[in-house]
């Protein structure tokens, strides 16, 4: 039923466009080429990605709200970040570190070494001429008569706005951009910065402060022990939910929800107070799509399992919409892959999808799963199973999933033993099984986070 | 020929869409209002506003970026801003200061005030109803065949998306709410906070710090006076064209343009240098219209007379859409009064437009006159006669323009003789001819910019 309005043309007469050039994206381009090498026919691709460089979150850029064409600036990355997960659990099944860098490299890398991989990837493909860069989309508009898409995009530097038509559109233009921002009372008057986690660049602008983080998840962490790193003075965490529970050093404090802030004392629920110098709310992140009307839109919270779509990949409501790496994420780079070969087959007609309710039911039941998870451990358990379900639909290269969960599982259990330390750990390649070497420097006393000063490092671990 | 188009249905069958409910906006629906009154048909009103509350720019909000619905935050004012023109320059010429608080006050009131006298003419008047509060223009197209605009909206706290159709469009979103952002080199290794003049909140997140300013006009002076105001060590401005040239005090300095920065230093170029704490760039705004395709859209820089708008009012390629307060700005609600009362004219078919290429020519005049203006005092001028060309077409109240060019002209001279003590100036109202009263502190000394503190005031001068 769902699949009645497949096109009878050849599937090489058929348009398919992709919002979004970051790692979903690029994963998607990645797909449809692999498909093409081994013999198949593809869609036109036509990736549209507002940024001036593909890469995603991971373009770093000093810019905050909005950009130089008032668009708002995608980028929630910040200065000194490094992955907060290991990089063998990342890794793409058909591009391994290895064969990237040309031996392995430590587990934790920094940023522009993780955006290096990922277009190392990218740059090897033929997939770039597909990519208008700086096109933001506009609005996507679908007609039932013609079964096509309108999308009208903006070239920015052109400052000139069309349309086009598409058979299939795919939404990749993540989740981690616009921010969550709740009200405080008192925040009108209080006598400093206050921003969102969106908007922190830079950990130098809070040395010799008093920084109160609100939030109790990746974000409120990493920021928090960034911030202790580059010298603040104190590191206040503020949950609404459960304390993140760290065997926190010296200078942190975990406090529970802000109440309010009077001048610059802040109230917490517990009755206790502290004065801070600087408010970062690092409260999550709106799934949002300002260029989708209701009937496309996908409306969720951040969770491993979002309602109406099939696979985690397939617009329920009309199946020639497709989203990429709208989940909550251990898994990242690899399962943007799962899904981007999975949505790809059903492009190709190679997967056929089941009849709207079954499609329903099918994703109704992994919500209900989802729901059910009560532990860290359930949680990487269960978004295992769901890569796992993705993987055997698709002829994507062998990914040791059971592995790759192991490994999260560890990644756990080394930030319970210290959150200043676990990013000194190394990981095997579930690829290629080598063992990643030590970094050559502790990752507290790792002030410069370039490319450069990473890859210093001296020879590989054995 | 330009008018053609008309409508024949009754006026009362038509509708109007206006976009923002700043001071332009509740212009319109004032100018209709009024209209009304004396007895005339009035078309349905609608006037779309983002923000929770009417007022505009005026409104004050901690929040930087993007706000709680993922939208760009309209606001660019700060905590203890004050006017910066005398407000007998902006009076409306039917709602005095005097009647509005009972009483003469000061010259240069804070926001606070100044948004409770646009609020009052506003609440007074039975706009209110007109307004959809929370509600983004997302897109706007005209369809030649049905004469209509579709305009599609968003209604935020309820996550949900429409469209009606209209008549007329006035578009009233303001155009100092998108940076213009320009690039330096080194300042994405630039180790301290970068922000634009719209980010800029709190002069006390830079008490004690060395603060740079890139840009020469008012928001370069305004908020460079105002850190030191709030306890800045120093304060530099670098400028692109011309120096402002104001006779600064110590801790003051001007310099050409930044070339770059290196680690925390700012090199110019002339070849001097200075180690800075956190750069604000206070390079201007873009005119944004992220609802509008290309043939409805306005594209300008902020100049006195932007080409393409007859009247500064009319979209000559389609004369259904208006355009308010997209000039650059001396004269302000004032202005915005005289414009709103024109576009209701158009639209009440009361002044017949003349054919395209009369308009354009009209147009063309103006944009060379303009160009032809060199100092402030011809500037001054030359919107004085705009204003006075469009008072001369409809029945808003009498107001004064020449007296209110002469105002402005002091303004300037009073800046020339103290930059930190123009805003204590007093002058009479062009409207009740009443001298304003000393306020009760120097506007170095009055640190609280609230609506209490500032009417306190004992009582008024003669
Ligand atoms: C602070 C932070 C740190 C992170 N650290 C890690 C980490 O260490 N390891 C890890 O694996 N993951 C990390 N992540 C998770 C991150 O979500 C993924 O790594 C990955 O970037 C997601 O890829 P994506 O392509 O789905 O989305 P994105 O990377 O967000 O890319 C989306 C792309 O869409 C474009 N786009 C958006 N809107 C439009 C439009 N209207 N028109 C055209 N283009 C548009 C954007 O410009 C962007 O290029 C982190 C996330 C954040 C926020
Ligand atoms: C920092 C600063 C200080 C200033 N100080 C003074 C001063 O001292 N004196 C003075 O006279 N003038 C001052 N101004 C000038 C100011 O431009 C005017 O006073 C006035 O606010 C302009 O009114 P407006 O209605 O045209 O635009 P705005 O006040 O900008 O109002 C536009 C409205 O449109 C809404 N809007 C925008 N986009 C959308 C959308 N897509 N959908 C729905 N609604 C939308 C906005 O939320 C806003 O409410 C200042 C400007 C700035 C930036
Ligand atoms: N590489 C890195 O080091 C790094 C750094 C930062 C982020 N990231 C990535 O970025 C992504 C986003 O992480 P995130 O932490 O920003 O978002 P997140 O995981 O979605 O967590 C959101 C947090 O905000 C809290 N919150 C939401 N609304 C709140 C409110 N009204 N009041 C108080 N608290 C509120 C939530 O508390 P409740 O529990 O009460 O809901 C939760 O703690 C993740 O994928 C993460 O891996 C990576
Ligand atoms: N009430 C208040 O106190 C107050 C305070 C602030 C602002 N405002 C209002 O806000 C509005 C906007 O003022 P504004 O000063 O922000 O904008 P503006 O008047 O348009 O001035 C823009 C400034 O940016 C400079 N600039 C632009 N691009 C640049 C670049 N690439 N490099 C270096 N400099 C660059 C311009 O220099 P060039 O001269 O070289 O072009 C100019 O000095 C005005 O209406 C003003 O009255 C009021």
């Amino acid at each position: 039923m769902a699949n009645d309005s497949k096109d009878t043309r050849p599937i090489k007469d058929q348009r398919v466009c992709i919002i979004g050039a970051g790692p979903s994206g690029t994963a998607q381009l990645r797909a449809f080429e692999a498909a093409e090498k081994n013999g198949a026919e593809i869609p036109e691709l036509v990736c549209f990605e507002k940024q001036a460089n593909w890469g995603g979150l991971w373009n770093y850029t000093w810019r905050t709200g909005l950009d130089e064409y008032g668009e708002p600036v995608h980028c929630s990355m910040y200065r000194y970040l490094w992955s907060n997960g290991p990089k063998e659990c990342l890794e793409f099944a058909d591009y391994s570190f290895e064969q990237h860098f040309g031996r392995a490299i430590p587990s934790y890398p920094p940023r522009e070494v993780l955006h290096d991989y990922i277009m190392g990837r990218a740059e090897n493909s033929g997939a770039k001429k597909f990519v208008r860069l700086q096109t933001a989309v506009r609005w996507v508009q679908y007609s039932p008569e013609t079964k096509k898409f309108t999308v009208t995009v903006k070239n920015l530097p052109e400052d000139r706005i069309y349309s086009e038509e598409f058979d299939y559109v795919v939404v990749a233009n993540g989740h981690f951009s616009t921010p969550n921002m709740p009200e405080f009372e008192g925040l009108s008057m209080f006598p400093g910065r206050v921003l969102h986690a969106h908007d922190f660049r830079d950990a130098l602008e809070f040395k010799g402060k008093d920084v109160l983080l609100v939030g109790s998840s990746y974000s409120a962490e990493d920021i928090g022990t960034q911030c202790h790193k580059y010298g603040a003075n104190s590191i206040t965490f503020s949950y609404r939910t459960k304390l993140m529970g760290f065997d926190w050093p010296e200078g942190f404090e975990e406090k529970p929800l802000l109440k309010k802030t009077v001048g610059n004392v802040a109230h917490f629920s517990d009755g206790s107070t502290k004065k801070v110098d600087a408010i970062v709310l690092c409260t999550g992140y709106l799934h949002h799509f300002p260029f989708l009307p209701d009937d496309l839109r996908l409306k969720t919270h951040n969770r491993l399992y979002p309602p109406d779509i099939y696979k985690g990949v397939v617009w329920i409501n009309n199946p020639k919409l497709m989203y990429l790496g709208m989940q909550d994420q251990y898994y990242t780079f690899n399962m943007f892959d799962a899904q981007a070969w999975y949505a790809r087959d059903v492009i190709l007609d190679r997967i056929k999808l089941p009849d709207r309710a079954a499609m329903k039911a099918d994703s109704e039941a992994w919500v209900k799963r989802e729901e059910a998870c009560k532990t860290e451990e359930e949680k990487i358990d269960f978004q295992t199973e769901y890569v796992r379900d993705l993987l055997q639909a698709t002829d994507y290269p062998p990914l040791d999933v059971d592995h790759v969960g192991e490994l999260f599982k560890e990644w756990e259990h080394h930030k319970e033993e210290g959150i200043l330390t676990y990013r000194n750990r190394c990981y095997p390649s579930t690829l290629t099984g080598t063992m990643s070497p030590q970094h050559h420097t502790l990752w507290m006393d790792a002030l410069d986070d370039s490319l450069g000063a990473f890859l210093k490092a001296p020879e590989a671990a054995e």
